[in-house]
């Protein structure tokens, strides 16, 4: 069936003007586009660049019954006082996924090392996958693409799919 | 002198019907044709998935007089609800060595994108080298070759080795 | 302005005989040599592999008014019971910068795999970046030219600067 993503732009910035967030309408383009029909972005939401704010919108996209397959963010992820996304998503993780960080890492350090000033997390809570992305718009696309191809398989295993049946890290 | 290994499978599957294992004795083949002669493997068990089954069994390999050298896994680090093999082993490790791990992954991702889907941890309990390798075989096979020639100089230096006198990471 | 970098050399060897150090002399002029002249390397101190030594340091030089913008460490991310580096400054860390950590790894595998033996941290506290480096001169000076040219931004984010106007990993 079709996977259900939502994606959250943290931003203190587009929280009070969202007309400068760019990255929101690129990741979803990059679903629609590159995502071999697989995928429906439910929502894009925009918050701040607030640990409570962001692990109230995380939980509750993962904890109901309206959970959804994968959680993506973008920003924050920088050396900033203020970049907390990785502190705010870690502690809300049941399993880390370090390949899908080295996934990420790798690509995007093929294409230029200010990637490296990323400090992404990844990984599963409940049964949904959760991946944060850079704030900037290219980053975080180059990001996603490098691992789009393997989310769906993600994905179905967290949701409880069989994974002999899959071509399974596990 | 020679290192101790022992083999840890990780398969609810198997645990079941232990014929259905093939990674078990794949892993011992590799220690004996390409460990250069360093290693005997003293025993492969396999237990559920199931976080204490894991846990009782590493820290038995790991705590006593008879403990190995080194403890490798395979199986249960993939995104399914029951894979929880990296979770069972990262509250044992007294150190983390992303090291190895940035290995197994670098050497998987030559390889195929969907290695990217495992999640491994390495490091060390006292003075036993723990590294945890993906289920399926062929995975498992290349995850190990991958940092076969590091682990005795590893395991070594976690067993009291001076590392001045080894090729040292440190 | 010119940034502050300490370097601190964990080894129970040059802690007793100084001059058995060649690490802190090397890294200190790679800041100046290959640093386009943005650092300030304030102090080389020593200190023996203790846990309690390496925090007292780390947190003296990150947490007052005098705090510097960057503190490498070289020596004890090795295998042995005595390497503790990374056990000593993780706790220490406010964030984690897995982007940094991927960067030296991926540089040093690139020389040799025996890079991977080393378990290398990197991240902030307060407002100061911290990195570990291996303790062999050879080791610890690739692993700082991989990441030196972006250490000059990451600093900036950390102090403060905005991050809108660098090359943002965030
Ligand atoms: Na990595």
């Amino acid at each position: 069936g079709i996977l259900k993503a939502k994606i959250l732009v943290v931003s203190t910035t587009a929280s009070k003007d969202p007309s400068t967030d760019a990255s929101g309408g690129i990741l979803t383009n990059v679903f629609e586009t590159e995502g071999a029909g697989k995928w429906k972005v439910e929502e894009v939401k925009i918050v701040g660049d607030d640990v409570l704010e962001i692990q109230r919108n995380v939980t509750a996209w993962t904890d109901g019954e309206n959970a959804v397959n994968l959680i993506i963010s973008t920003g924050g992820t920088g050396f900033a006082v203020s970049d907390t996304t990785p502190e705010a998503i870690t502690p809300l993780l049941h399993k880390q996924a370090p390949g899908l960080v080295h996934g990420m890492l790798a690509a995007s350090l093929a294409v230029t090392p200010f990637a490296l000033m990323s400090r992404p997390v990844a990984g599963v809570r409940n049964k949904t996958i959760i991946v944060t992305l850079p704030g900037s718009p290219k980053g975080a696309k180059e990001n996603l693409q490098s691992i789009l191809k393997l989310l769906p398989h993600a994905c179905s295993q967290a949701a409880g799919a069989d994974s002999r049946a899959l071509h399974a890290g596990g």
